[in-house]
């Protein structure tokens, strides 16, 4: 029901706006941003959406329904990337909304609710350092001290005026008449393609846990220093951070997803001849049922006491930069797209999404489900992120028999 | 036999010269470090030697002997710091070596041999990233691509002009007057203090070889990736950090000083939520006994294999970025300085230099030897680091007895 040629077009359009040399990178607040926004801005027009900006600089196109008052079906995702990354991510999912709003339009179907397709601002960690601001912002979501981050000398709020929001009304946003929000986003993982499937359907997003931990040890002589006398940080993160792999491969053999990964590690003083003193390491931690990450919260507490202990050095209680709960998709909706896979004929299957996104947020305010199509490899954030444009197309056509049948129910 | 009010006096007033608040920072090259030198060359003065700036920019007090030609007996150290430490470290050995000059003026006692006091230039890594310039450039050991190693804008053959040597003959200088050469340093390891003893007789100073391995895994987005489809560089090179902590510790336990540290450690992309996809870290080995070192050299080209199958990631065949030979302290000084232990009544020991030291440059071309004296807890290059008086004292008496010993013979 969809035409994956305009789907193609448009994507390859945008990849078009990117940094010379740093494909694809599309920052949020970014000239170029701006450029790839005007340019869908046009697509929605010449689709015969009227098209607005809402307090969070969410780009929105919006299509009457006929019966004014029943509310309004969301569908969308974002058009910002992460640096040198994000071909389809985010962007697959705003064409894909598009697009049904597109076949809705050629077919003449009207429907009973507004429909709106959404460009969410800055989904990816902007400059400002945080996440999902519009999908947080269209819910007033967004924490009051956020709007004074500062980025080069802006702030957060000067940024989204910037973009054309309302930094004057953004704490006081709701969304009360949303029936229902759909997002297709690439896996950004090796599942679908694995696994031989078109469309995944997404049971919950993860929780996001993310702890810090500090080892502190003794700057010694590398020389001069015998092996038995040292308290080296490294040598007992090294062990964290082994210890901490093992545990979440156990975690994950077991029913729910979960992951846990030291993405950020930093050690002091890093002199070739000196015993490191200190390393600082950032735990992201994945689950999708919430005890999980509860259950290796615990483990941790007790884990970093044994390492202190065998390697004679010091390590305060982890801290828990931040702590997200899992969202499960609305159940009704997993059923609207599983009828909907079966009419559009695509091998589908449950599955959880160990990423964020801005369906997590808008999930908080009003039935929200997502669907994942497959990509390449199961490479994210990163030039060489790949989609092919049918299994795009689609997911797009899930989304227009879910559409659909949302509005009848 | 020395004056040890005399040797405070000077470290204390050195100690005075230093960057406000980053005790006790004296930069090679810098004009901290000048105004240092101009305090040592006037004490110098004051004690009767003749001072003179060689070509490689080392500061040296001459007292010359009763028979001509027949050599010259140097003793000295540097009186450069790391930054943010070294209250001791190079300075102690400076002045007990101009003390021992001073005892002999004070007893009226002459030398056969001329007698040489000399401050290296730039014994710790300095701004141009290398070390001993001084007693590498006094013996015509200076690699030729050195000269145009830049800081800033300055190239180290200009550093080396400012300071007052002459770059323009720099890279033929030679001393084949040397007779011997002694150095008095702390020990900046914890032996001394912890087995209640005054002198360290330095038997060699180990090798240092400096090994760069790099470790590359795959960049997954870590919330989405499973965790039994990763290559995570950070827990493949974590594996390896242990590895060679334990393989160490068991090459230390053997006779001959053997250490290995992981101190400079970096990974890629060192984001939160991104599997890391490099590490590249370096080990610093030191060895007493070469066979050592090749030992742990060949044991660490197949743990690299057995890693990179193991977490499948990739290591290429480690990096030698550096590797020199132990230096053994020449075994008659070891017996002259043995001897003048027992003269002034010292408790010594034999022990290896875990540290680099500018003795294993001019060893390469004249009979020369070290002392330790303890300091505090092992500390060094930082603030803390400390060392009683007295024991630089005994050492320097020890220093004197020596000389007067390699006089005679
Ligand atoms: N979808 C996505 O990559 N979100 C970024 C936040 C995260 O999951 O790490
Ligand atoms: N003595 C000393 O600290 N030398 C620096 C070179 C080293 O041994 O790492």
């Amino acid at each position: 029901p969809v035409n994956a040629d305009r789907i193609a077009e448009d994507i390859d359009a945008l990849a078009g706006i990117t940094e010379p040399g740093h494909p694809w990178t599309r920052r949020a607040f970014s000239p170029l941003f701006l450029e790839g926004r005007a340019y869908i801005e046009a697509r929605m027009k010449a689709a015969g959406l009227t098209t607005r900006m809402d307090a969070a600089g969410n780009l929105i196109g919006r299509r009457a329904g006929t019966k004014p008052g029943l509310g309004t079906i969301l569908v969308g995702s974002h058009s910002d990337t992460v640096p040198d990354g994000g071909r389809f991510d985010g962007i697959a999912g705003t064409i894909a909304a598009l697009e049904v709003a597109r076949s809705l339009g050629d077919r003449g179907i009207e429907l009973d609710h507004d429909l709106e397709i959404v460009d969410f601002l800055a989904e990816e960690v902007s400059i400002f350092g945080v996440s999902c601001i519009g999908s947080r912002g269209m819910t007033g979501q967004i924490p009051e001290a956020w709007l004074t981050r500062t980025s080069g000398n802006r702030t957060l709020s000067q940024g989204i005026a910037e973009v054309g929001g309302d930094p004057s009304v953004l704490l006081a946003q709701k969304r009360p008449d949303l029936a229902g929000f759909l997002e297709l986003h690439i896996e950004q993982g090796p599942v679908l393609e694995a696994e031989n499937k078109d469309i995944g359907i997404v049971t919950a997003i993860a929780g996001i846990t993310r702890i810090e931990i500090t080892v502190e040890g003794r700057a010694d002589h590398a020389g001069t220093t015998p092996m038995d006398r040292r308290a080296d940080a490294l040598v007992a993160a090294s062990q964290l951070v082994l210890d901490i792999r093992s545990r979440a491969a156990e975690q994950a053999k077991t029913p729910g997803h979960f992951a846990a990964t030291v993405g950020e590690f930093r050690i002091e003083p890093n002199a070739a001849n000196v015993v490191p003193s200190k390393v600082v390491l950032l735990i992201d931690g994945r689950a999708e049922i919430r005890s999980d990450m509860e259950d290796f919260l615990a483990w941790i507490d007790g884990e970093v006491k044994t390492i202190a202990a065998d390697f004679g050095v010091t390590i305060n209680a982890p801290v828990r930069v931040s702590d997200n709960m899992p969202t499960p998709g609305a159940p009704v909706l997993l059923e609207t797209l599983e009828r909907a896979c079966e009419t559009v004929g695509a091998k589908h299957c449950r599955m959880a999404s160990g990423a964020g996104h801005d369906t997590a947020w808008i999930a908080k305010v009003a039935p929200a489900a997502m669907i994942f199509v497959p990509c390449k490899e199961g490479r994210s954030h990163c030039a060489e992120e790949w989609a092919e444009n049918d299994d795009i197309a689609m997911g797009a056509a899930v989304l227009f028999e879910a559409v659909r049948d949302m509005d009848k129910n």
